[in-house]
């Protein structure tokens, strides 16, 4: 099969890989749809994490291929998303909603899904169903859901965004503005996007934003609190993941308010005696994408939502490479690759 | 009026401050019945935090002595307990539970306790009156209140301990042990308490610890971990404030579950990539006392909690600098002053 490999920071070429089969009796086959790069796929193609001729993606939509012998839950042909971390779905941790954290987690990443097919360990408690075959349109919206919407949402919820709440979020990358739209969804009163990109803010209104804060740093965090009555938001999401933005996230979070953070680099580093005197509650980590698939593929498919407007670059899997220069370069805020 | 005055690391003097009067219409005069030396306290001492002919001291009981004319919820004569930080509790964040972050606080380590009398700001903010006056037994359970049982307690109810939970402490200074007192009366299943002093182990299985751990570091994660089913602790309580045991912390708290920190000392430095891979949820800082004290009173009062065993040293307050002493040393637990 065609897949994407990255064999050194910025070499990204699409190249025959092996074909997935059935190994473990819970895994499936899924031949992909839709597959895309995610902002994480820029670490190690800007040679901040180490590559070496490492098979690239985890967000994915398809249908089922081949089952193993105890996949219960689904069968071939059915369409299916998932998350871009696999999880058993009947653990302890995963019963308490948190399936990224997983006793049998494994990161979809090491699988790499921006390929033609995946073998899906954990089939029954990583894909979700859905309830036909998605139109072209909605392909795009499911896909979406397979990670930066579960992100986004995950983000909000981790930050209690909800009914009398005014929401912060820090980010208006795709991760960002599908945290504005969950923010709306759950209610939130108020949705602050901190964004300095016109079509970017344009989206964030579109989602649900009902202000834009251009500043950053010092001078963003006291434009939110003025915002605020000198308090700061009750809800605060973190969606870029560097030392700056999450400070200020930090110092944007009102005592005892909330902070969901959804991305942290390898160089943030966060000053105790900061966070400590901030008094806040934080949530964070790799979102527990399938503890809100089924919510959000019936949200999808019931037309209330429409996630896959992140998308503003489509390009043929073989076209692989110009779509993460396009995201490197910033003339793309998500590229989704057709297959 | 007498007063403990540090005025270079290590050098503690007890000697004449000038007596507080009422400045604000809101402020109350407590003539204190008894004082004690923090942890914390312990920062300016040892030269971490800097210090220059500063009073000292946050934690405090005493009888007010004179009242604002807007003070409103107090009378002379009444016998009152304390938080360390000022609040008004009628702000936004004070009615939200974190009067430790209200919009007019004062940390009293500004005003310095350790002396015999206090002009407390926003007295009906800040202050909670006893039903009566109490026994010198009671004194000692009170004057807990002030700051190491409400931050212990805090610590619990920001870990979520409470029934079925499996919590683990780490630390077993003053702060420590209070928080496995808390977790006791939260109802919680198992209480694992992270100590290698003989004497305080048994201290906190008098509180209610089930387990005692007493290895550090990595070892002492794969410790709660093998206590856990390989999960970690659904609550964990950070009582120290070192890079070791916020470390050590984090790493015990299972996917999903929650941390409690209630100090964090300066030179802390948090990695981002452990705490987003961790995928817990965290929530500390200066503990909002007041919230708590109406209850502590009553459980104090009702006999049901006792925790002035805390305090293994009692000195009059000329002898602070024996107090100072005698923690930095490691030779007592928790100091209290006798005025």
């Amino acid at each position: 099969m065609r897949g994407v490999v990255i064999h050194a920071p910025g070499d990204v070429r699409v190249e025959e890989r092996e074909d997935p089969t059935i190994i473990d009796p819970t895994d499936a086959i899924v031949r992909l749809t839709a597959t895309c790069i995610c902002g994480s796929d820029l670490w190690p193609y800007r040679g901040i994490e180490p590559v070496d001729h490492t098979p690239m993606g985890h967000e994915y939509v398809g249908v089922v291929e081949e089952i193993g012998a105890d996949v219960k839950t689904l069968k071939v042909g059915d369409y299916v998303v998932g998350s871009f971390v696999i999880s058993d779905n009947t653990c302890e941790i995963c019963r308490s909603g948190y399936q990224s954290q997983c006793v049998h987690r494994t990161f979809v990443a090491q699988i790499g899904t921006q390929a033609e097919k995946a073998r899906i360990p954990y089939a029954d408690g990583t894909l979700v169903a859905t309830p036909g075959e998605p139109t072209e349109e909605q392909v795009r919206h499911l896909l979406a859901a397979s990670d930066v919407l579960g992100t986004g949402w995950y983000a909000a919820v981790a930050a209690e965004a909800g009914p009398g709440k005014t929401v912060a979020v820090v980010g208006d990358g795709a991760v960002g503005l599908m945290a504005v739209l969950a923010a709306k969804q759950l209610g939130a009163e108020r949705i602050i996007a901190m964004s300095r990109h016109p079509e970017r803010q344009a989206l964030a209104r579109h989602y649900g934003a009902t202000d834009i804060v251009e500043e950053r740093g010092k001078a963003g965090i006291a434009k939110i609190k003025e915002l605020t009555d000198g308090l700061g938001a009750h809800s605060v999401v973190e969606a870029v993941g560097t030392q700056e933005s999450f400070m200020q996230a930090v110092g944007a979070t009102r005592g005892g308010g909330h902070l969901g953070y959804v991305g942290l680099n390898y160089e943030v580093q966060i000053p105790g005696i900061r966070l400590f005197f901030a008094g806040i509650r934080a949530e964070g980590g790799p979102a527990p994408v399938r503890r809100f698939l089924p919510d959000l593929i019936r949200l999808i498919w019931d037309g209330a939502i429409d996630p896959g407007k992140v998308f503003d670059l489509t390009l043929p899997l073989e076209e692989a490479a110009e779509g993460y220069r396009a995201m490197h370069e910033r003339r793309a805020t998500k590229v989704l690759l057709t297959l």
